[in-house]
């Protein structure tokens, strides 16, 4: 490898960039700067082992970076990347790390961003209880743009799989419309089960509702940090207004089925859930042994921006990426791991598809 | 301990029957019989070592028992309750483990019966993932009626001690109000996320929705098992029905906020639920040193169901109990152990409200 990611700028040192910070020192030996408008979450950055050096300002921290992670809550998600755009060195990679896409990638043009989201560190906050190991097999979702860079595209994949993560390229509106059903729903509706909870609680006197592994799964993220979580479930309003709208539906559904003392409309609904359960895991436990591709590309702003989306559109997981631009760069080859034989094979025929020469290695 | 609970019958030999047979052997040394109609089910707790001897029929299984256990769907219960009470001796404890309480309790006035529901097994089913400390720690609902034996609510709540579990009386209508919540309704919002995860899975192609910790925790349980479930949805169908009133009532205004983009309103919704959960978490983590309370008890019917019904509505947690008849059996002594000072003062002065004798050994 390059040096790919050695000197690494974090901007906002809560969970997710402490933890950034963390695994790239653990993990990659990286020098990382950190900086936070919080003195004390600074400090406590310092105290925690994940910075190398912490800096006074967004300029003194992501100066001479090669790579920067702006881990802000979205609704300061704006402010911060445009400082961070202006202080950045041209070659480094710039990232954040926000819960909802659209509205930050439609605003940033910079070919030096990346927008990027980990799906990790659901209920904790605050720098206190960083980890190296956060990001471990996580998928971690970037939204390239035709104007990314993609060499500094490729830095960024091989950044996170460091990490331990599992980069995943998506365009902004399907991972907006998909993490309002798995992630922002989800939170909901543990809000939704505690509060009814506290009722019998309030209603029962002293009387504790003794709880089951059930509901302490399904509440485990209820009442999650109001500073990230109001940002996120306003930027993704549209969205989530959606998924209640469906999710109201078939509640009022099985209302109605349970007036009706229905038990088969109930045992066929059930058993939905349940194919729909099954799916759902078995395409998760997609995996397989690696087999590596190899693409001849042209050199032309957004090729490997495409390649990722169009690849992550079919639901090929690249388990890791590499660059080899040709002497003159007019083009170059991008090597492509990619887990399971089948997947291999559906990665191979979409890039031919795309008009790119491509050998098995 | 007197022999209590040495010979136990398990009718019904699915996960949790089969834990409860795997738990009596291993941690009482008791002798275990079981019954199933599934032949094939038997066999299978035969093999996973749960059972002494298999039976042929309810009579054959339960014909000497000092502890029966009635472990099938909701919908089976009151017929297979009924063989149980037939055949069983007139000094056997007999129980069972529904996830609804109302229907069975009423139906059965038998001084042998408490209804039983131990918290616990939510996410698999079958003797093959029976286990023998599937009950460590988990809260065992009991709700003894005034008819219920002492001495045999008694048997039952020192037995249920010995497999693991934190036994708590309580009135069937209060179980089926709060597990309407705290189980009944997470299954039912656990089904709803997996049908819009599949959406997004099927509209999307190919692509597989990622999903963070929040999703696969509050997923864990949809579409369990239809053959218990449909029982229990449609046997607590009011309480449940209520429980989704509220739940779509609070939805609809997520979702009004949300179409005003109300980043206030949300704000002190999620605030709301952070301070539920908070008094959730602190209340299930009462705990302290225990304190022995000695009350003396006259010798007529309900006595101790009165007791530990009363003490459950306070909130207050029966760790241990015991009965110690006078000889001539006109009165008893029974020990309480209560964790936690403030809580054993407010059974002790609950217990002296009730017009009982009490001290604190």
């Amino acid at each position: 490898l390059p040096d790919a990611g050695s000197r690494i700028a974090v901007v906002g040192v809560g969970l997710i960039g402490g933890s950034i910070a963390l695994a790239a020192r653990e993990r990659l030996g990286a020098a990382v700067t950190g900086y936070d408008l919080s003195a004390a979450a600074l400090e406590a950055a310092i105290e925690r082992g994940a910075l190398d050096r912490p800096a006074e300002s967004v300029p003194a921290a992501v100066g001479d970076a090669e790579a920067v992670f702006v881990a802000v809550p979205v609704g300061s998600l704006g402010d911060a990347l445009a400082q961070v755009l202006a202080a950045a060195p041209s070659d480094c990679v710039i990232s954040d790390v926000g819960s909802t896409k659209r509205a930050i990638v439609a605003a940033c043009e910079d070919p030096r961003f990346v927008g990027g989201h980990p799906l990790a560190g659901a209920e904790t906050s605050g720098v206190e209880q960083a980890r190296a190991d956060l990001f471990d097999e996580a998928t971690w979702y970037l939204t390239p743009r035709p104007t990314t860079s993609g060499i500094l595209y490729e830095r960024l994949h091989r950044l996170l799989r460091t990490l331990g993560a599992r980069p995943a390229a998506i365009d902004p509106e399907t991972h907006d419309a998909i993490l309002a059903i798995v992630s922002h729903l989800p939170h909901v509706l543990a809000n939704v089960l505690v509060a009814q909870a506290g009722r019998v609680l309030a209603a029962g006197g002293e009387r504790l509702p003794a709880t089951g592994p059930s509901f302490r799964d399904a509440t485990r993220v209820a009442g999650s940090s109001s500073a990230v979580w109001t940002d996120i479930y306003v930027s993704n309003g549209d969205a989530v207004a959606a998924a209640l709208d469906r999710t109201i539906d078939e509640l009022t559904a099985v209302r109605e089925a349970l007036g009706r003392g229905d038990g088969e409309w109930i045992t066929t609904w059930n058993e939905h859930a349940a194919d729909e359960r099954r799916r759902l895991v078995e395409a998760q436990l997609s995996g397989g042994r690696l087999s590596e591709l190899r693409a001849s590309v042209p050199n032309r702003p957004g090729v490997i921006a495409q390649l990722a989306l169009e690849l992550g559109r079919d639901g090929v997981n690249i388990a890791d990426m590499a660059l080899y631009p040709a002497p003159d760069m007019s083009h170059g080859v991008v090597a492509l791991w990619i887990a399971g034989e089948e997947q291999a094979a559906r990665a191979q025929s979409r890039l031919v598809g795309l008009g790119f020469q491509v050998v098995r290695a």
